[in-house]
């Protein structure tokens, strides 16, 4: 299909430095965790976005010495000859699909762990570390500014025998250049301190140093915190822009990559849709767009054509830049460009990808299960390998995984049946959405909703009701997928004891479960939350039932009420909600028992309080101290019991302990995924169906293949063991 | 020197299985993060130990395959050819060693993270995860139990191609086999649920499997939790001793290495010292060993010979069981064998090395800063490479880097005076070893104090009062540490704001830093205790002024009090103390003023209050509000300020200053090592000195030098790129 003309602006050239950009698609940098220590793993996730559209590709931020270093984060690195290999070869990759590539270069100051090298960090001033506040920085001589200056050059001359194309000096998110800049940080007298000048003295000698290190050859180009949102203490909007003016009459800087907030502060920045629609800082570049000479590029989880162009002709910047995005969708401009932008799997704003970088795994995408697998399981986001015997397959539940499996299976070829009991597709989803701040989390169901629709091998019945073993075994279908979800449960129990609550019942009008909520169960005016789940669900009903007036109270076992939700950036303002939405909060605590009638009462006790763990076995022998009976009682009128969910695996037992009938009624498997094998986060459950359908015709698909693990073999070449 | 003969039963050959160990030392299963991905550190860390007089070195939990998946955990993995060339590396060096080697066979059930397969991992039953409540196990049909019992027979059979001696099945710290047997997971109604001997059957199948596939070649041994600790709803005494009965009746188990409590009561086996006492285990391997046909292994952080004697002639066990001690002294056997068990470098029991486990970095020792270091930079824990040119070094400051760097320097072969301004050694420590519980923490102090007075060539100068500049450039030192240390803020400075808190001022008699109270500032009878730092000088305070009978408030600005502490399995029992001294605390606060008077004032803000961070930065422009002036209003008679260090850096910057008269004086070079360079935690002030004094002689000191980073480089062989 030919590209709509009104999206023609998205892809003219644009001029960056001495490079030409093919289009205005600009991936960011943002972490995987890749680093520069699997070498295919991000080759292959960063040159995905070259191929699908992305003219300019970057890496995450990028260590340019040990004496930056940021582990256990994992930070891209170009520390010596081994990282210019490996960064080479993602370098390689971009530069086949015709994009450039770029590289973050990153000091990190006293923000810095240092853990892998054991430094200590250096920035401006002394300061604790703002998350592990045990360690400080060091506050920098003249000298040791200077070898810092150093070391930014060396790191670009290895980018560029790396194969960058373009180097972005990383001065937002609390890193160096800003520390220097913002007062917070910088508390110097001399010429690096005080005056707004000498502050910026440093970042200014930063792009010099780059510049002249590559010669010109290369872009240089600033990602800059215009407004780090502390107030006057810090980088405000006039501030940002008062440097970038300094940066522009000394022509240092080709283009600027603009962001806002800090470090800590990241979620106002990566802005959960929870709290932040997108293309939301506009206010934010286009005052830097009407004094820079070149390119500036947005961010804002920008994924509507539509909001590109206006972010172009209004003149707000001259790149739609992407990390979210491209995550969700590294083909986001390929698909406008074929003319078919229905096709764009939009960024949910779960911020589940960030999440990842905060616990140390590999970054994971709730909309794109391919993320990250495209060179370890060889998965393609697009491309889909024919099946081998396109057999009939009857998927049971269009929940997440569901939903999920038909679409692979239908693009691989298979006959499809995806039945849904309910009369929409979207299992539990459905109501996840209708959480206050969550409707975009939606669009899991809007995407597969219309592939599904353009998919003739597949076909998708709703409100067909529960489906029996003996339904499944006479539909006729060759293999049989199980979708069935979870729910939670009735009984209260939860991780805390693995029991159920004594009075918890939520078959009585005292006690309800989310989807009873969600179903529009009545509850009274004071409502208790028991929240032993931790991430959206608690305080998605919590601030549910306080937009309908009602006062609430959650009870948790955690030190705070959904401390998930710190990984995914929504923590901070989720703290705010329930502080300005009033809703109490019990930390350490949990229910011994619910006794419901007219004033229901919940017996909460402290898990700290004396004897509920055992703590000293003596050589005497173990002292079983009785729990004190300790509880704060709480009344209200319901309990809601976000304690665990229950898979929804009847009819996978019914089936399996039926297996001997399958073969005479022509199946020849049967195959759960997602929440109804075991329940877990949506990304998991999504990531389970597709793998099956990639996998579906491998002898034992229930069994993942196994994936390619890059990891150094000790000695291989110069003395095999085996 | 000759062993002490009451020492001489440690050293007597034990028969376990197939095997002979050739004396008493245990080195039992603990993370380091090394894994199977780093081969070289892995076995240089482990190889160290059996170089050290450890007759049984062990890896650390180790995963028989992608079913069981603990990343981003670190464990050892044994799923293919790779990793059994990367183990054979470690059993090799243990070997050379005359050790055995053990590998502990892990499958985690439902504990298991699975971040890295992305799969659901399978328990017994379903259940939420403890640690990641959102993600729940699978309740294994009985095929899948039968799955898992192929998979640790296949991971037994490449333990042996990787040359371990032994195999350990980890049935303890709430892993697979104990999930089974402890009615807290296992609802099952099956064969392999209800009954005692019903529950039994997985662990016991286990045990037969691993014998099956290794046709009695190997040790088989199994970790036991001998006892939960979480009463009848778990796994007691009883019930752990009544599964030691069945296995024996059946001979399956060569050994047993017990231990006590779950994976999240893991700080009630590995006991800190704040809360433990040495020796600790009796209790619970004494019964093991009485019923036991094969040898019995106890732990609980065992460092005095004299301990470990009574160990074995009470009937105790077996074997003395060391992680922690084995971390901070891998010689601690041999030290005892030559007759100088003085040397022996105690644990303190700060739990730092376990801290790394749940950060995802590396392991790292307090005592010891070569633990990990011995392959990477090549650093020996006992031997040191003498000094190129053995100058004369004024070290000024006797905390934990200046002991340490004399202490190495001294080794090397250096003139070295160690001046102190107090009357003893130890800096900080000196104070930190009187907070309640800390007084192990002492031994940082007490063996540097004993190497120190052993090296003839090492002076140690105490109260000879602060050093100035015409003091250190007069003194006829070739070069010059600085090592003076950090003390806490008198202004309340910290990360919260960077700025002082107006009314702070430890100079009055309301307030107080914590040197202030350890000198005997005399506070009243209410007292606030304002941490920011969040580990152990906040509730050493704060327990230190409730033992003192007054009333305490904590105001911190995380989520929890001593949130650190969480990471060194203190913090259940940090809470559990909290809770009974009734210390109160104020979580997500800070204060914005303190007014000091007859009644001190703490004017306590809510991070969230409205306003304090600006949100939501909209289309129309960034919008400043004003934060609120909601406060809560704490009166006391004190405030002790446990809100930031500052370095003392006086006596190193007027040095810097005079650079150019260092020549005249006959000084090459001046040295900064850690707090009074940055302030740090112990562990890494103490690695800071032992560095410096390691790479003295390079000509730039100050640098750490380059170390091994084991990774893959992308196909380096087949295709060098450079």
């Amino acid at each position: 299909m030919a590209r709509d003309p009104k999206y023609d602006v998205l892809f003219e050239p644009v001029k960056i430095g001495p490079k030409v950009a093919r289009n205005r698609f600009f991936a960011v940098p943002h972490c995987n965790q890749a680093g520069s220590d699997k070498p295919g793993v991000q080759a292959a996730f960063r040159g995905m976005k070259a191929e699908g559209g992305w003219s300019v590709v970057c890496t995450e931020y990028c260590s340019i010495g040990p004496e930056s270093d940021d582990f256990p984060h994992t930070s891209a690195r170009l520390w010596d000859d081994g990282d210019v290999i490996n960064l080479r070869h993602m370098t390689d990759v971009v530069h086949s699909h015709d994009a450039l590539a770029g590289v973050q270069l990153w000091f990190g100051g006293g923000f810095a762990q240092g853990l892998e090298s054991g430094e200590p960090q250096r920035g401006p001033s002394e300061y604790p570390n703002e998350n592990n506040p045990q360690n400080y920085s060091h506050a920098c001589t003249v000298a040791e500014i200077k070898e810092i200056l150093k070391l930014y050059a060396e790191a670009a001359k290895r980018a560029e025998q790396a194969g960058f194309d373009l180097i972005d000096l990383i001065a937002s998110d609390s890193h160096l250049p800003v520390q220097f800049l913002s007062p917070h940080f910088n508390h110097r007298t001399d010429e690096y301190g005080g005056s707004f000048e000498n502050r910026a003295r440093f970042w200014l000698e930063c792009l010099e140093a780059l510049r002249e290190a590559t010669g010109g050859r290369l872009v240089i180009d600033s990602r800059i915190a215009i407004d780090e949102l502390r107030g006057p203490d810090g980088i405000e909007l006039e501030d940002g822009l008062r440097f970038v003016e300094l940066a522009e009459r000394e022509g240092l800087c080709d283009a600027w990559l603009v962001k806002v907030s800090t470090y800590n502060g990241w979620g106002n920045d990566s802005g959960p849709s929870r709290f932040f629609k997108s293309h939301n800082q506009g206010w934010a570049t286009k005052p830097v767009k009407e004094i820079a000479k070149g390119p500036v590029v947005q961010v804002g989880r920008l994924t509507s054509p539509d909001d590109m162009v206006q972010v172009i002709e209004e003149g707000e910047a001259d790149f739609i830049g992407g990390a979210r995005p491209s995550i969700a969708d590294p083909y986001l401009p390929k698909k406008i460009e074929e003319g078919r932008p229905g096709d764009i799997r939009e960024c949910i704003g779960c911020n589940v990808c960030v999440s990842r970088f905060w616990i140390g795994s590999n970054l994971a995408c709730t909309q794109n299960a391919t993320a990250m697998e495209e060179y370890r399981r060889g998965w393609h986001p697009e491309i889909f390998t024919e099946a081998v015997s396109p057999c009939s397959v009857l998927v049971v539940g269009a929940g997440p995984a569901g939903m999920e499996c038909a679409r692979v299976l239908g693009l691989r070829g298979y006959d499809v049946h995806l039945r849904e009991a309910e009369a929409e597709i979207g299992g539990c989803v459905r109501d996840i959405m209708r959480y206050p701040g969550l409707a975009e989390w939606g669009r899991v169901i809007t995407y597969r909703e219309s592939q599904l629709e353009k998919l003739k091998n597949v076909e998708v019945h709703t409100g067909v009701g529960a489906m029996s073993a003996d339904d499944v075994l006479n539909y006729g279908a060759e293999k049989v997928v199980i979708a069935t979800g979870a729910s939670w449960r009735e009984d209260g129990l939860s991780g805390v004891s693995l029991a159920a609550i004594p009075g918890a019942d939520a078959s009585k009008p005292q006690l309800s479960t989310p989807e009873q909520i969600m179903a529009g169960k009545e509850v009274g005016d004071r409502v208790v939350v028991l929240d032993a789940d931790g991430y959206f669900t608690g305080i998605g009903m919590a601030e549910l039932m306080a937009d309908a007036g009602k006062q609430v109270t959650m009870i948790v076992p955690q030190a705070q009420a959904s401390y998930y939700t710190v990984y995914t950036l929504e923590g901070d303002n989720v703290q705010h909600m329930l502080h300005e939405k009033k809703i109490a909060v019990m930390p350490f605590h949990w229910a011994e028992a619910i006794e419901a009638g007219n004033v229901t009462t919940v017996r909460a006790f402290n898990l700290y309080r004396e004897g509920y763990r055992i703590e000293m076995p003596t050589p005497a022998g173990r002292s079983p101290r009785k729990a004190s009976d300790e509880v704060t009682e709480v009344e209200c009128d319901n309990v809601i019991l976000v304690t665990a969910r229950r898979s929804n695996r009847a009819l996978l037992d019914a089936l399996e302990a039926r297996e001997s009938e399958w073969r005479a009624n022509g199946i020849e498997g049967v195959y759960p995924v997602g929440d109804c094998y075991a329940p877990r986060i949506l990304q998991l459950a999504i990531f389970d169906g597709h793998r099956l359908a990639r996998e579906f015709d491998e002898p034992d698909a229930r069994t993942p293949k196994p994936f390619i693990r890059e990891r150094p073999i000790w000695g291989q070449e110069a003395m095999p063991r085996l």
